[in-house]
């Protein structure tokens, strides 16, 4: 199992814990320390040496960040975990803040008191956020001490070790391009952008260029690893060795210098005295800057070269992911189908999560491309619980199915050929006719964006809203964006591709995004309806009189057909429907090996009228 | 006739008065020196006083400005106005330049020499342009000067004289709201901003706050003036004694102190010794922050106070647009009926604006309320023509109707109550069939945006893509926003609120927008449908869990039955025009005379199906 359903906080210890930081607090002459969920490599997911907001607080959430003061400490999360931040921390010492309103920065700027001196772990912040501690401070003559180590693990006593995942090689049959070309263009390109070197510090970028995954982190096969890549072409990769096998070491050989982590920072000033070195503003630890210009070198704001090469996935990244997805369809069916025959009753959300997983190991393992880690923690959740946007079921929290509600599940795997991310709403019984309107404006959305073509130019912001336009006609709206970029086995959250309000960044031929519109009714119910798309070249379309994107759709499993109230669809959107079941159940029906199986398929995919 | 169809540029004598500017450049020791379309008061339109770009070029575009360099003139205009620059300047003196593209600033930093010296008349650029010339500038070593007097005008024999036009009082019948409540809120709110007074030198602004309209320069009732508010409740109001006369001035007399425009300066001085003086860096004329600044003041930069509620319209001036656009949509049903009795072939674009000028002018005597003016020059467009966004046609452009072909024609009258903007395309004997698919595709967008609903918070970036996701489709777009903010017998180009790809502001209840969708096939057709809207208040809709606003429509007039394939059409949408229609009926047939054009009426908004 990738998934556990224990609560691994220990909030019992937040009072004595916050109490040691504020001694060394004292110690170092500061008001305020930052505790961030972030690591030094700033990911999604960090090992559980890097756990230092929860092992302070008991807060478990994957964002938020901690203002440790003397006399209180404050966790300014959003809205998605208020609710569980109630449950898993000591209320007596900590109090909830609010992480999108008003973030430590403008926290600080309105409540600090004069001469406020704050200290933070430097590896722990970017240049963004220490230019707007910075600028609250200055309002308040106070002072931002850059901390040459980090006070809490200095009282972290049995810290965990810092993780050594082996190292594999992605080949290229799936990489689709070799990391010698990879690496030498990213050199070539520096001398455009005025610099003489650029430090990897994402370990997302550092895999993707060399061509390598890893096995640090939960759910994101990339090794905690940097490189700085030289424009004449020197590569210095600073990756421990424990991390790598013969095999690897010697691939690794031929690309690059592989150096233990230790020595990046030496290398680092070595390089900054040759010339501008580029780092992006947005991802590198805040401490690099300094010690580029320590070493007299300059700093050459950019963003991380990789974001862009990375995100337009070239033909082998999309085949591979292709047939990833269509593994993962057929994994989804084996387990709609035993879902479908439980009795709710005694079936419970935990039960739900391990039969997903099972499946997706049972159909990997016939496939002979085996789950390497499921993207992210499944999110399962019946009847009131899928109105938890981000839900994670626990032994606490879970609880029996019951007839006549719906259940949503979102989950995903990843295989060396791709990263998939999908969910579904199905019903449970006799679901009420007001869920099903719901499903159904949902499912337009969803098919909208299915749907959509749109000129060069166009940016996620553009296509957001018709994702979401069925809904407000019906008084409702979803609070989250309606797509994320997803990586080629690496991330299920990649970058800068998206589509959502926010989402400025125009969308490029071979773009992975999700698109999942949803709708939530807390206390009542939750719905949610996402497939992976990527972004196709444009084409001239007849009678037009200029080329055209459009999306492929990746993920193909039946969309329940009992919650699709058909006289909602226009004829343009029941005609995608039809057609997507069919496609579905053209392309899954050779994957599956159980009769029973391939008859629950055919029925799901029965065409609507 | 409010509307002239000659050109009244002088192209011939560009050489000449190029030469004569050139000579005061060298006297002024500067290289470069910009001539801006934009006035002292950056309106759109501009007094004849101030046509400085067309006096010396023959250029007579509404937006662009000339770089005059010893060797070169380069008009920077936008892509709509290519075609007609070459018309219009002599190729001999002037070639043109991309002013999005390749703006001035950019154009200088990319060609300029080492240590150019440009000269700018401080009154006519503001802030924003300021900074990015001198940035540009930086870059060689060159230099900005702010000249005292504009060498332009002191080569332009016989210039106009500044314009005089009568000031009038708007009734807060009208205007919802006293002049001296809104002064006395935007003094109240200064404090706020830390500034002790605010200087208004957006002319809309004045007529706005003072409840004043003017008639300086054409299709935009406001006078040009200036004022400056104090936190302390004075008001002076800069605006020539000429132009106010015994019922006018006693009214000022009782809101502020009337001054001479020449006073303004030293006023603006005597102010700023007394503290912040809030100027907006988007809107204001350079000079002024000079000259704040010499008086030992500081400037306080922050937007034009008047702009949000002028904006969102009250109560008073929605029910006066409502009427005033039912007033102008039986001027528009007479005009196209009577369009329709004619006989093709012997009508042009020109008799086409001269009939609707008439009917406006015709229905305002007969309802007692008067067409003050057109909105803007009548856009009338036949065949090929209509597929020229911005086509105004002249006595050298006018063309015959020709049967079989669509006519477009986009105009607006300005009444007390309101001002009007409305295009309708409508087929002038049989439409070929795939000019009838477009025509539909463009109203099914400018349908989505009428039925759209939102939630608080939503932008126009949010909603543009509703009106084109249909042309999209058939591999189709348009090269221009979705819609316009208009204002309340002010200008027909309102801001801050729009419907574009650029929108970022927030729409709010009041706020009149222009929904106008449309399609162009350069040298064949032109389409485009336009209604003015107001977003509504939000509110509940049955089933929903939030309120949702909305868009009332405030023109109604027909929209061509026989362009419409109603098989393109979803049955919300055939729902929505026959209704659209029936309510055009309903509203406007009292309004008709004439039994000929009620009859007409009738038919033309007959339900389809």
């Amino acid at each position: 199992m990738f998934q556990s359903f224990e609560s691994t906080a220990e909030p019992q210890f937040g009072a004595e814990r916050v109490a040691r930081l504020r001694a060394k607090m004292v110690e170092l002459g500061i008001d305020g320390f930052l505790v961030p969920r972030a690591d030094e490599y700033q990911g999604e997911y960090v090992p559980e040496c890097a756990e230092r907001m929860a092992w302070l607080s008991g807060f478990t959430g994957s964002a938020g960040v901690i203002l440790v003061m003397a006399e209180q400490a404050i966790v300014f999360v959003d809205g998605r975990y208020t609710t569980q931040l109630k449950e898993q921390v000591d209320g007596n010492v900590f109090t909830g803040g609010d992480l999108v309103g008003e973030p430590p920065h403008k926290w600080l700027a309105a409540y600090a008191g004069p001469r406020f001196r704050l200290g933070i772990d430097p590896w722990l912040h970017t240049k963004s956020e220490v230019v707007k501690l910075r600028d609250a401070l200055a309002g308040k003559n106070g002072s931002l001490t850059l901390l040459a180590s980090n006070p809490l693990d200095e009282i972290w006593d049995n810290r965990p070790a810092e993780p050594m995942g082996k190292v594999a090689i992605q080949q290229v049959e799936q990489a689709g391009d070799l990391a010698k070309d990879k690496l030498r263009r990213i050199s070539e390109n520096l001398a455009g952008a005025g610099a003489a070197s650029v430090v990897l510090t994402d370990p997302s970028s550092v895999a993707w260029a060399f061509n390598i995954r890893g096995a640090d982190v939960p759910h994101t096969p990339h090794p905690l690893a940097r490189a700085i890549i030289d424009s004449d072409g020197r590569v210095e990769l600073f990756l421990d060795e424990a991390k790598t096998g013969i095999e690897s070491r010697a691939y690794l050989g031929q690309i690059c210098e592989q150096l233990p982590p230790s020595a990046f920072l030496d290398r680092l000033a070595a390089t900054a005295a040759k010339g501008g070195v580029m780092l992006d503003p947005e991802l590198v630890p805040y401490v690099l800057m300094g010690i580029v210009e320590q070493a007299g070198g300059k700093v050459v704001e950019g963003a991380d070269p990789v974001r862009m090469p990375r995100a337009t996935k070239n033909k082998a990244e999309l085949e591979g992911t292709t047939r990833a997805h269509l593994q993962d369809g057929a994994a989804m069916v084996e387990y709609l189908c035993w879902l479908d025959r439980q009795e709710p009753a005694t079936l419970t959300e935990i039960d739900a999560v391990k039969a997903l997983e099972a499946a997706r190991a049972r159909v990997g393992e016939r496939m002979q491309n085996p789950l390497r880690e499921i993207s992210f923690d499944t999110i399962s959740g019946a009847g009131e619980n899928a109105a938890i946007i981000h839900y994670r079921v626990t032994t606490q929290t879970n609880r029996s199915f019951k007839p006549n509600e719906m259940f949503l599940v979102d989950s995903g795997g990843q295989y060396v050929n791709g990263t998939t991310d999908i969910t579904r709403t199905v019903a449970i019984g006799e679901v009420p006719e007001e869920q099903k309107r719901f499903f159904t404006l949902v499912l337009k959305g969803m098919i909208a964006i299915s749907l959509a073509r749109f000129p060069k130019g166009t940016r996620g912001v553009d296509l957001d809203p018709l994702a979401r336009i069925a809904l407000w006609k019906a008084g409702a709206d979803y609070g989250h964006g309606t797509g994320h970029g997803v990586g080629s086995y690496l991330s299920v959250h990649e970058g800068p591709q998206r589509i959502s309000r926010a989402a400025m960044q125009e969308l490029l031929p071979g773009m992975i995004l999700s698109n999942e519109p949803g709708y939530y009714r807390p206390g009542a119910f939750g719905i949610r309806i996402e497939n992976l798309i990527y972004v196709e070249d444009a084409d001239m379309i007849e009678g037009g009189d200029r080329p055209m994107m459009g999306f492929e759709t990746l993920t193909f499993c039946p969309i329940d057909r009992r919650l699709v109230v058909t006289s909602l669809l226009t004829d343009e959107e029941l005609r995608w429907l039809n057609n997507y079941h069919a496609e579905t159940r053209d392309k899954l029906l050779p994957l599956i090996d159980d009769a029973e199986v391939a008859t629950w398929l055919k029925r799901a995919t029965a065409p609507l009228s």
